[in-house]
């Protein structure tokens, strides 16, 4: 069934009204009165509703049931990812989101290549929050995660630390795996930490063992810098009951 | 380490030569004298090696040791992906073999949207084999998996069935997960089969289900055709403790 966002206090009301883009996407698909949709307030709060009247610029609505979004995860992962080239943050934050990510939060490190300057982090940032809503809408969800930047690599550790278990994957741990971490306590929330395309500087990694994060392999193959936090995220929403 | 494959024959020597693409790769990366390199057949042979000579168009190679690849996973994951539109089909061989994928088999069904014609499909499964072999090479793997197609979806059904434990995800699927499916007994080989952008038919559900196969939820979020194979490939890998 097809998703629109609309703000918090609009969801409260028992006749909706879709404008602007939502209006507009709505013909798009070509929807006609008595069609029924979700709309979602994008914080885990939704509508059932039914298509009541179309005009040129405005989508009616009438609510029929309200509930809690029943597609989000039980827990709580998000994604600390280094800044990277190209479109590979885009190609995470679109599939994170698809998989059920909490939040996804980008940081500087020693070995990132690419950071954005202050002045098209803002552009970058709004592009971004754009494509975690679509693939929102897409994979049925009823909360967009959401898209952040650090300015330190610090910053990106302590915040990430107040999770249940913080991890960071690097390539040279081979002992520690993520099964061992996950058992080895109950969790609600947890954040995952990847490196960018040349990895992690050792001092890096100790400097995340002494902010509290548990060190763990993907296993024996070498993960492109966009390819690991997915395959962390999958295997952790396979651990926590998902699917 | 950098990685060249090289036919099987030619790893039963002491002294190996690279020619032709092998030592274009080895000048663009500027590899000199006293150099180590791992030489891999593929199939999961290969040696460490250490190069002795450099000239125009041939680079000489000690063999130091032999082993078997090391980074295989333990488990055979096959992954039968439905022929789908634009580059997702490039998308996930790149990526399944980074996740270490035994197998790509690509498959016809119902609501395929795009079908290669036999003139293209030779062209495309070279392409697509040369996806794998430089993914392979990128994440260090022994083996290249090999990209498959087949004509039918029940030739796709029935060389899948052949498995430890053959499954197919369905988004209408929400009792058995795959964390039961994988539970029930001890596996060594796994099919994994995920539709195309439209999805399964249900009678093509059923024909699975008839033809031996498990049929699992991937969670309440619906995965986009490229993101639903490598959810479960990393679910899969987790759960066989490769990670």
């Amino acid at each position: 069934m097809t998703r629109f966002f609309v703000d918090p206090d609009q969801l409260q009301l028992d006749f909706l009204v879709l404008t602007g883009e939502n209006a507009a996407h709505a013909k798009v698909l070509r929807l006609k009165i008595g069609d029924e949709v979700i709309v979602c307030d994008g914080s885990g709060n939704e509508c059932l509703c039914t298509i009541s009247d179309i005009s040129a610029d405005k989508i009616s609505l009438v609510v029929n049931s309200r509930s809690n979004a029943t597609s989000e995860a039980q827990v709580n992962v998000s994604i600390y990812i280094a800044f990277s080239k190209g479109d590979k943050l885009e190609h995470v934050i679109q599939k994170a989101t698809e998989l059920g990510a909490y939040e996804i939060v980008a940081f500087p490190c020693s070995r990132c290549v690419s950071r954005p300057d202050e002045k098209s982090l803002h552009k970058k940032l709004e592009r971004w929050q754009k494509i975690a809503e679509s693939a929102a809408k897409q994979s049925g969800r009823g909360r967009i995660p959401q898209i952040l930047t650090v300015d330190s690599y610090q910053k990106a550790l302590d915040r990430a630390a107040i999770a249940d278990i913080p991890i960071l994957f690097y390539e040279n741990e081979q002992a520690t795996t993520l099964r061992m971490v996950l058992s080895s306590k109950p969790y609600k929330t947890v954040s995952l930490l990847t490196g960018p395309e040349g990895g992690l500087e050792p001092r890096e990694v100790e400097q995340a063992k002494n902010t509290g994060f548990q060190i763990c392999t993907l296993g024996r193959r070498i993960l492109r810098c966009e390819t690991a936090p997915l395959c962390a995220l999958s295997a952790v929403m396979y651990d926590s009951g998902e699917f």
